[in-house]
């Protein structure tokens, strides 16, 4: 079902998704000069004199911006940041609906490294996380690794990590229903941007041992002219044997094909070159690489896409409300690899697989509060980890 | 009565005053393929081909960021960024209840001409107008002036031109009151920063002849040395007789107090030289200049302050809410002189004024309305201004 245009009715009639509410009421001059001045004035001294003291005194503890620079929204591209906010605005009523935090779309207006860092680093006093979102490669990289390092607060690129812990736990399922062994799978991953590239680290991360990018170009293998330098690094611990090719080409013999970047670039045919019985992730949005029952035709075992509206979801959506939770519960600031693997399995675990139900759905209560265990350490995160 | 100790408590058991509302609803895989993926990608599209579809696809239209570096915080003074958030959220509480306007506090890290203009270039795309707050002079008048030139969204410092407003509805109501004519007043102002420097101006463009400034260092006149360019440009102005001396010299002969910078600095024996019956708005926050009691003990024929809690509250909650729904409703950019006067006429004909009830209550619903009227050009705009 094409959801376009009711989608576009809903958006023009709700005016946008999100909206301000009071905590406390307003209705008299009593209320007033509690809220307001003269009684916040106390409150001000208070933070002034402990700025930590924003944490209790005011939303913060329970607030996060959601910053893009609208240059890689979904798998449509640069759109500019106005185009970015319906998916903004999107994800949090997500974090609200499924986690209960308070998330504030910033969209901005340019794609400058140092302009994105500067501005992350400015908003830093009104929020305890930053949650990155639609920002192409390579520079995604270096904003992340920069803001973790500068801010004092958690920082987090949806697009890079939200989507490899999500696909990790998308594989260790699919391995759970067929009972291959991870460690002898062959991924190949379509598209070596933000996605790709994290994918590819947090599997290998996860005791895969035989993954293979590709971009436009065809392969990324070691010594590619032309990479820049985030593909470099990936192309030294990736692709061993030096493959070469397109995509077409590199399918041949692999178990697990993964799709970050366009749609409808995935045939029956090229799924007939694969192993027998493949895994299919077509996460690409909103249009996937290849539609489900296409996949099942060409002889694919377990078929997931990023799509709401079809049959296993692999979707950040699992992710990010839980690991905000987790984050802003515990005040943990770092988001280790070993985090996301524990993440990747909370998420795996919450449910018992099928090839049908695959995942948890976004509407799995158990979701938020199996993720947050990780960061909280306490025993049911132990168990399923 | 002190709020202090019921406002901390009120703040630490809410944690804060404001939180994300959803205007749509996320309870099925439906909702979510509308809201979001795949459906979203449809508003994006459109937006992207035409970026103000924002304003009817996105919350854009009737959203605005309260922006803050903390640096002037009520009459609290510098107290940073985290301390300014509990009145940058009473103020988003106050825009929500009275206008439906949902406001983004966003205090800012750095206190830096530079910065703050990049900053709110950087979030134009995200909100429909910006309200600068609590940012201390003389760089408030240099960003402000630099952002209505370089954003095409309306921008308003509340600090200066919100207080302006305000006061001149309330010198307006007290001649209205007490029959004395608005242009044989003397006014003197104490504290010549952001407020004080607009109230100097908006008093002059309504017609006052006869207005001082005094600062730390006493009365501004044309020639004094070491002013920066904000007071030597209000110098020319104002004190056209280029009296000197501290303030208790100056109000001799004054029918008109207004106090903006530090409380408990004006005593019954000072208002005691002032012409008969004087009034006195001692509107610094939250400790006012002199206690209304203490102030009609020693002759002012009425008394207005900045706190919720007193009688003749003359306060900038009376202007913004109505200021930016009138601006988003219009579309209009720029706020006039004439634009500002008229509105402060639309505020003081909003009631019936007498002198212990001079201005309509915060919670007087036709104030916003009288306001709207002014930017829209209605009939009833007309008639009071």
């Amino acid at each position: 079902m094409d959801y376009s245009q009711q989608s576009l009715e809903l958006h023009a009639r709700s005016r946008g998704k999100i909206e301000i509410k009071s905590k406390v009421s307003l209705n008299t001059k009593e209320d007033l000069s509690l809220a307001y001045t003269p009684g916040v004035a106390a409150v001000c001294t208070e933070i002034g004199n402990d700025p930590k003291k924003s944490y209790t005194l005011t939303n913060r503890a329970n607030q996060i911006a959601i910053v893009s620079d609208g240059t890689a929204i979904l798998g449509l591209g640069n759109l500019g940041p106005e185009a970015a906010m319906p998916v903004m605005e999107g994800k949090s009523i997500i974090f609200k609906e499924f986690a209960g935090i308070d998330a504030i779309p910033l969209c901005i207006n340019s794609a400058d490294v140092e302009d994105i860092v500067k501005f992350c680093k400015l908003i830093e006093p009104s929020f305890a996380g930053i949650n990155l979102e639609d920002i192409s490669a390579p520079r995604c990289f270096e904003i992340l690794e920069r803001l973790e390092n500068e801010l004092a607060i958690p920082v987090f690129h949806d697009d890079q990590d939200g989507t490899a812990i999500v696909t990790v736990a998308a594989v260790i399922n699919a391995c759970r229903v067929t009972g291959k062994k991870l460690e002898t799978l062959r991924v190949v991953i379509n598209g070596a941007g933000a996605a790709g590239i994290a994918i590819a680290r947090l599997l290998i991360h996860d005791g895969v041992d035989d993954v293979i990018l590709v971009d436009t170009k065809g392969a990324i293998y070691a010594g590619r002219p032309g990479m820049n330098s985030i593909k470099e690094s990936i192309s030294a611990i990736t692709n061993k044997e030096h493959r070469k090719g397109d995509l077409g080409d590199l399918l041949a013999g692999a178990d697990v094909f993964v799709g970050v970047s366009k749609g409808n670039i995935l045939s029956g045919e090229m799924i007939g070159r694969m192993n027998s019985a493949p895994f299919i992730f077509a996460m690409a949005n909103p249009t996937p690489e290849i539609m489900p029952d296409l996949a099942y035709q060409a002889g694919a075992s377990i078929v997931g896409t990023g799509r709401s509206d079809l049959p296993n979801q692999v979707n950040n959506a699992l992710v990010f409300p839980g690991l905000f939770k987790g984050l802003l519960s515990t005040g943990i600031t770092k988001i280790t690899p070993d985090l996301k693997l524990a993440m990747a399995k909370a998420i795996a675990y919450s449910v018992e697989p099928t090839k049908e139900d695959l995942m948890p759905t976004a509407f799995n209560k158990e979701v938020v509060g199996n993720i947050v265990a990780v960061f909280s350490g306490s025993k049911e995160a132990v168990e399923v980890s």
